[in-house]
């Protein structure tokens, strides 16, 4: 099967998301397959957050009226745009790992077992549970697969990536959460803004805003805990926004009902103002269709894989099915970080290297048009198909 | 003694810092006395931040190369420009909560005796503190007083305030450091940008940048540890940005060597630029200035309150001698609620209101003017003279 270029300009001439990509600044002399490390900025955040730069000029400490409310109000967005869950069950605060690491805590003291991932979820889940681990006295369980970790998780705890940020692969929530009895948290940032979240059966969650949602670079990361559950679970980090009648500054910790028990210090406001702006654009567009280009595209990127990259020793590991699949595609080579590195220096293409022979195309569905995908992938075959990657100088790793 | 508008005015003609006070954006009809609540933008900030913004845009997660070096680099300016350390002691991370319970749980996995500090600690402190204490097992004291807690921390963890949020009262950093065997954390959130600090005695610390550094509202927080302590102490949160090659992603939780081991999740970098940005003006001041200005403009204000308010039944209760004071004052009034709603609402000054009974009047050095002191105060007299606050609705408690 032949694909042409005329192909790609066809089918973003079809997309109906693609009139919401004007509104991203796309990095000049780039193609950005990269947006599942770090979302690219908007208008709509670069004025949002001016605005409250602004709004902090003319009401400074006043203007507290009305951002102590951002972290549930923005939740309270979350939950319904993307995630699936109620009202009063989303919290925006702190990063995924420190959010991680409250939930984890708090999960560990609400089961007596033992706290289990799999050696494939992201380092600094990894790292939060086997600290948390520790402290409790808990058993921690590194397994070897997903089906290894919710098969040693029963009666413990069991946290597992929604989309895995190495290959792609896309669990499905609701069975795996019904199908155990250990308390689950799912980390959704790889899937939050990228793909169809369903929270409506699950526990705990914890996911991040700079990847798919474009709120910018460590923006606060937000947390879920289904409500029924809130009662019974109890930040370890017994910060001051989360106390009740935190103006009253009364001895002793007493939590707040709700959500809010988990918020710890002052939240980032610029942070939780960009994050507000760009939901507009993710509203505009509907997570539907986001995730229904998502799927597209990243057919539209193994059909090149197989056709381009897989004669030059190319493996597209990520699932074959679009069901299965996040917004980005994992390529195995075993010249992968080369590769990436001559691909960005010599072709201007952005995508990322993951340990030990991945090479990620992310896809993300705002931002990226099918023509992007065309030519990033056409460079990467010329690139390799001359041997350039081979004279690429081992260069000191890049932050993605 | 009688004190004109016009010694106010050659007191603000006089002071070398004066012409810095034009980069910060003043609430239009409003005299702001709350710089130790939320201290006002710049336009170095503003700028910073867009500059941040347009970065974000040009390179995306190539900026990353940079970005990575901001939390130790502006650790490194903090602690040589403000804070008395030497380079690699001061990390910028989180929020003060956050990394007052790092330190805390650090602390106590270090000393086997209980967790002290005293109960006019500031509320996020004593609550992380009794959690950390729960959580570990050890006795928590909330003493009486400064000296109590100090007598009863022998063996354990100390924290205290070095300018204390309601009297404004400064602590001799070096001389309790240097009284006591218990490992003491201090929260320079009140001190840090007001006054001098030297932390060359100190082991540990943590410090807020929304007050007198003027990063914005929820900016990240710092923390610092002793070069010679790092070693020992291991954050409870174990997140990919503390570990040793982070992006090897590799099995297992393996700190850095040095400050860089109480990172968590990744840094807002908005904030981080917001606070470079910040840092600028600051030490275009010097914090030398920066101190004698809260010490002149407190001293000042005091004088005004002992002619004008003394008579009007409030009560000065910051240290009479600048030496032992922050760059807040004060002032007990059995109405101070109603009298801090009411000279906001119809007075157009910003104090604030501290339980149960203290309206304190921020004299944050860089932004203050001797005037706005004459002002404000002026404008209290006459309010609180006149009863215009006993007809004072009980409003909802504004966030301060």
């Amino acid at each position: 099967m032949r694909i042409s270029r005329t192909d790609a300009e066809a089918l973003d001439a079809a997309d109906p998301l693609a009139p919401l990509r004007d509104r991203f600044v796309v990095p000049p002399g780039r193609i950005y397959l990269d947006g599942n490390s770090l979302g690219l900025v908007s208008v709509d955040v670069r004025d949002g957050v001016a605005a409250l730069l602004g709004d902090w000029g003319k009401r400074a400490v006043e203007a507290w009226d009305d951002w102590i409310e951002l972290p549930t109000r923005i939740g309270d967005r979350l939950a319904a745009s993307l995630l699936g869950a109620r009202s009063g069950e989303v919290l925006v605060a702190d990063s995924v790992t420190v959010n991680l690491y409250k939930l984890a805590h708090a999960a560990a003291d609400h089961r007596p077992g033992p706290i289990v991932t799999d050696a494939g979820n992201f380092p600094t889940d990894r790292y939060v549970l086997e600290g948390v681990a520790r402290q409790r006295g808990r058993e921690y369980v590194e397994a070897s697969s997903v089906e290894a970790a919710v098969e040693g998780a029963s009666g413990g705890v069991l946290c597992l990536a929604h989309v895995d940020y190495r290959y792609g692969r896309l669990l499905d929530l609701p069975a795996i959460t019904g199908a155990t009895d250990a308390l689950v948290i799912w980390d959704l940032s790889h899937s939050a803004g990228a793909v169809e979240v369903d929270l409506a059966s699950a526990d705990l969650a914890v996911g991040c805003t700079y990847k798919y949602l474009n709120a910018g670079p460590g923006a606060p990361a937000f947390l879920y805990v289904r409500r029924e559950l809130q009662a019974e679970m109890r930040s370890p980090i017994q910060g001051w926004f989360g106390r009740r009648d935190q103006f009253g500054m009364e001895p002793g910790y007493d939590p707040v009902d709700g959500i809010g028990r988990f918020a710890a210090g002052t939240p980032s406001i610029p942070g939780l103002a960009a994050l507000d702006a760009t939901l507009d654009v993710i509203e505009l567009a509907g997570i539907s269709r986001i995730a229904a280009k998502s799927r597209t595209v990243t057919d539209f990127g193994l059909s090149l894989a197989d056709a381009w990259l897989a004669p030059l020793g190319f493996e597209a590991v990520s699932p074959r099915s679009a069901a299965e699949r996040g917004a980005h595609l994992a390529l195995r080579h075993e010249a992968a970080m080369p590769i990436c590195r001559a691909l960005l220096e010599r072709a201007g293409v952005v995508t990322d290297f993951r340990q030990p022979d991945v090479l990620r195309a992310g896809l993300s569905p705002l931002t990226t048009r099918y023509v992007d995908a065309w030519d990033g992938f056409d460079r990467l075959r010329s690139l390799v198909a001359s041997g350039a990657h081979l004279a690429q100088e081992a260069a000191p790793r890049r932050v993605t």
